[in-house]
């Protein structure tokens, strides 16, 4: 076995790598936590003039495939694109509706950011344009400062200026390597959070689909439903009974869509059926059903310029910036977790950093073309991928049929009415509710779940930010609790192995006598090293104890399995040196095994690694028990 | 060894395990959490009247010891007591003065709580008082909010209100013992912010060393500095010379009862002495110093009742429970730290969350009997420690002496110069500026200091609260950190050995052919499930770019060693689940080694564990190479 070698050479090697440079050491953490994708391997070892191409592949996608592209491919791709913009016109409308924003700035925003991010993105599948939380999200906290109703120009301009902040956050994560910020809103967070919202959005629907006018524009369960009830006088038959007829039909095409995945088109077509329908229905009998409101008149034509409506001084700014960064990221969330599903289910990889920069141009280049918040939507990004798109020209078909609806057809939406809208929302968000994924939390990890239920009641009760800032502190606590209570358990052997196990959780463990072996599962940070000591000062008490009840031979060395420690700081030092201290008052000798190259290194800078010495670190555990019960016989 | 039938056995074992209630679980783990030093050990087996007996000892220690108190340790107790004493008085006027109270206050708060604390306290050594952070920091908050010299009644019930509120806090963290928050104070952080809180003190006592009448109320140190510089026509050189002087006669028997452990009675004497000397010369010469500020008019008279006082309603009220709070935890912080130390150097422990409840106790009590925050004092428990204190009877016999001074000896202070104060407040707070502790942070530990040093600007450039808000930040960032950013590396055999390290720490660490052996050094979260994700895929691909170049040969079988990941939550399930597909589509084995209990359970609840199925999982990583090396050779 050559023990003894092996610690000599453990330590010898240890000592060479502490003459590693501090400042190779912060360059290699660095690298670590801004590129840990190594995202310019490519680059490596190639001419210069390849690496000018590589770089314009590199920032500008199309011309990663646009060389390559085919008939076969285009024709695939035309039949995704029109299949998504007959889901994305119906749906732009009404999720501008969502947003509090005129219906057309639905529309807009389905035309410039998908060409925007056909040039720049990575995903083959995303498909662009508002999308619902984005839309509510928005359209509840600017309203919170400027009733959409009261100021409709100063409404505007907060929301365009919104979406260009939104836009340069999201781009500055990206240029920054920050996209790990968005990994804190946990997968348990958001599916509370988006049900929330979910079940939100689809009360305030109430108001289109009984056709209530004087319907309140707070955002919580309670004034919402008490709001439905109060203005039954306003609700109107027409409207209810047409809206829960289309709501049902878009419920069961959806249905049909879910079950067979081969009859996609159904829920695809659907929302553009109904709405081409019920047009048809108050168009023909617009007499007999004045009670039902429309839309209105729609102006023909392309976006307008809007970069003169951005808002940049004055009283809303902060408003404005928070609303941004709040939707930024919510939609950055989405449209990441959206390609990253795609990719991995078609076998290519996207790089979560620059789908950030890609977003938040396209944003920014959106807010000056009269467009507000959009990302990669979930819901068209799946029926493009089932439509069979092969790259985001998709994106581009779908654009230009935005296009010559914006030109020619908007005079066809007069007499569309708001219930198709509502249903249209409700239709889209109801999958969001999706209480199986939350049962199945519950019963794989509960905090995870906890963090659930609150981001869901936050967003239900309280508000939106509010939802979101708890669900996030609770995630954080958790990792907190995992740092500030980590598991300790006493080893045992496994006889006939070298392998030392918790004899809590493996019965064959045998405890060796004379010792106790201490496992640590955390780092020795400032926020447990004083629940460490006080557990293994509790730890060696009731192995005392034990042995004094039982055979009244004495304890003489503790253990510390230091494998998963994985990091020490001042404070867990300071313990360790303490701890020391206190054991060999009591005539216990203290030992750790298998500390990590870091942990060791920090044990040498402080001079703690001098008092332990030689005898005091070995490499495994077994290594140590043998060498010290060794030396006891001899 | 027996690979196979080990394997099947932790399987087995393992779905023994999972049939454990989970409220038995819960309990397990809650009491981890609340009761880890499992404070109720000594009450198990005991008859009802021994329970009632130990029961009251644990509320009051009073019980515990007193039983057994000799007239040997009073003897030790009257010399210590007496000793602090002599530091409480002068130490208590000049406190007071620091939190813009009137003198006599800091006498009343030398006198009550100590008492109470004699009753609650289970630390031997603490001696109770005012104390100079908490004083600062409550004098700054309080005084943004209500300028003292403006309305002394309002900002004397803030204080108090205040102080009744840092009670109920304190005592309410021990009650629920939920100690631990005090943790997350670490030791890098405080250093900072008391070098910062000193630095700031110190300046401001140049008020009462240069004699300026008018001075700057704020607390950041250009504001201070500019105030000292542009008041130069108010400098009284009479004050200063006087100031200066005591200050150089203060720091140097400072100096000494530092430099020698055995004279410690001579920095313990010298404030008084100096008190005694400064009042003696001001009145002899009175005519002639007349520049010189003094304390002025005294009343006599023990603590008067100021429950009436307290403030419970009302614009302030907020700012009241704020600084409650961050005094609380500041002064709680001190008097733990401090009660901890002496017990280790005197081989005791105390209970920190009974020890809470103590000071908590103390401070509501003060609060009703005209006295603002306490906690035992670092300076003067050190000097009681020295003085030989054996019980908290020194902490009774210095309340005598304070009970003295208030009755007979209050107008002896009428001619007691300020700037014997300031001189004072320097010497007790120039210690805190721990300018070697703060290099050895910078050599062990980069973000531990960076920690500091943010405390330290934090407080000297904002204020005291954002400062420690800074710091609290930095820590709890630096916790995220490590798990957001994890250590990852390919571990390699030692030769000879069943043991596998990593590869760039240990030279002789071999590599295994056709496997690639992952560590992970961190629980998988929701923080780290992507990042880890692209990681690994990146060591898979370097590899394999390696094997292309070298022999040619390919990576079939990819081992996890799941050693040190303490945990993993749903995010980190979806990441494991969505790794083994992609493996699998390129046909790479993915292998789990050592996943620790929790991690099997959640492993198993989620089905993960079923596509790994029995040959997925094992038990040491040795093993899974042998294993599955002796399965290709069949």
């Amino acid at each position: 076995m050559g023990i003894n070698s092996n610690r000599v050479e453990h330590y010898s090697v240890f000592v060479y790598r502490l003459r590693k440079a501090l400042l190779q050491k912060l360059r290699h953490r660095l690298s670590e936590v801004f590129f840990p994708d190594d995202p310019l391997h490519g680059f490596k070892n190639q001419s210069r003039f390849r690496k000018f191409i590589l770089a314009l592949q590199f920032f500008f996608p199309i011309f990663d495939w646009a060389p390559n592209y085919s008939l076969t491919l285009l024709r695939s791709d035309v039949v995704s694109g029109l299949t998504i913009a007959s889901l994305a016109i119906p749906q732009g409308i009404s999720y501008a509706k969502l947003a509090n924003l005129p219906p057309i700035i639905g529309l807009y925003s389905s035309f410039v950011p998908p060409l925007v991010y056909s040039v720049l993105g990575s995903s083959k599948h995303l498909a662009v344009g508002p999308v619902s939380i984005a839309s509510l999200v928005m359209g509840t906290m600017l309203n919170e400062a400027v009733p959409y109703n009261k100021d409709k120009v100063l409404y505007l301009k907060l929301a365009f200026t919104a979406t260009f902040f939104a836009g340069v956050f999201q781009a500055a994560l990206g240029l920054l390597r920050l996209g790990f910020v968005i990994d804190f809103l946990s997968k348990a967070t958001l599916l509370g959070f988006m049900g929330g919202a979910a079940v939100i959005v689809s009360l305030q629907q109430l108001k289109g689909l009984l056709g209530i006018t004087h319907f309140t524009t707070k955002m919580q369960i309670i004034p919402v439903l008490s709001s439905a009830i109060n203005h039954r006088n306003e609700w109107s038959w027409q409207t209810y009974v047409m809206g829960f007829c289309f709501l049902a039909f878009l419920l069961t095409t959806r249905h049909v869509g879910m079950k067979k995945p081969k009859l996609f088109w159904v829920s695809a077509a659907a929302p553009l059926v109904s709405v081409i329908l019920s047009t048809l229905i108050v168009t023909l009998f617009r007499s007999k059903l004045h009670g039902i409101a429309t839309i209105g008149h729609l102006d023909k034509g392309l976006n307008p310029p809007s970069s003169n409506m951005l808002y940049f001084h004055g009283h809303f700014l902060g408003v404005a910036i928070k609303t941004g960064i709040i939707t930024g990221i919510l939609s950055l969330t989405e449209g990441i977790a959206v390609g990253r599903t795609f990719a991995s289910l078609n076998d290519y990889q996207v790089d979560g950093n620059k789908e950030m920069l890609a977003i938040g141009l396209m944003n920014m280049a959106g807010s000056c073309s009269s467009c507000y918040v959009t990302t990669g939507s979930f819901s068209r990004s799946a029926v493009n991928a089932n439509a069979g798109a092969k790259t985001v020209v998709s994106n581009i078909i779908m654009a230009s049929t935005v296009l010559v609806t914006l030109l020619f057809l908007m005079p066809l939406f007069h007499y569309t009415p708001n219930l198709i809208l509502a249903a249209i929302i409700i239709t889209a968000v109801i999958g969001l509710i999706d209480y199986q994924s939350a049962i199945k939390l519950w019963k794989v990890d509960k905090l995870d779940f906890v963090a659930c239920l609150s981001s869901f009641f936050g967003v239900l009760m309280i508000s939106v930010p509010i939802g979101l800032a708890i669900a996030v502190g609770v995630s954080v606590f958790k990792i907190l609790l995992h740092v500030t209570r980590p598991n300790t358990g006493v080893l045992g052997n496994i006889p006939g192995t070298q392998i030392y196990q918790n004899v809590n959780r493996y019965k064959e463990a045998k405890r060796i006598p004379c010792f106790v072996i201490l496992g640590i599962d955390a780092p020795i940070y400032f926020a447990n090293s004083t629940y460490l000591q006080e557990r293994i000062l509790r730890w060696i008490r009731e192995e005392e104890e034990w042995l004094a009840a039982n055979n009244g031979s004495s304890l003489k060395c503790v253990v510390i399995d230091m494998t998963a420690v994985t990091g020490i700081d001042t404070s867990g030092l300071a313990m360790v040196k303490e701890l020391k201290k206190m054991l060999e008052k009591r005539s216990l000798q203290l030992v750790l095994a298998n500390p990590a190259g870091s942990v060791m290194e920090k044990l040498h800078q402080s001079n703690i690694l001098e008092s332990f010495g030689l005898e005091g670190v070995y490499l495994t555990v077994d290594e140590a028990v043998a060498d010290i019960s060794s030396s006891w016989k001899a």
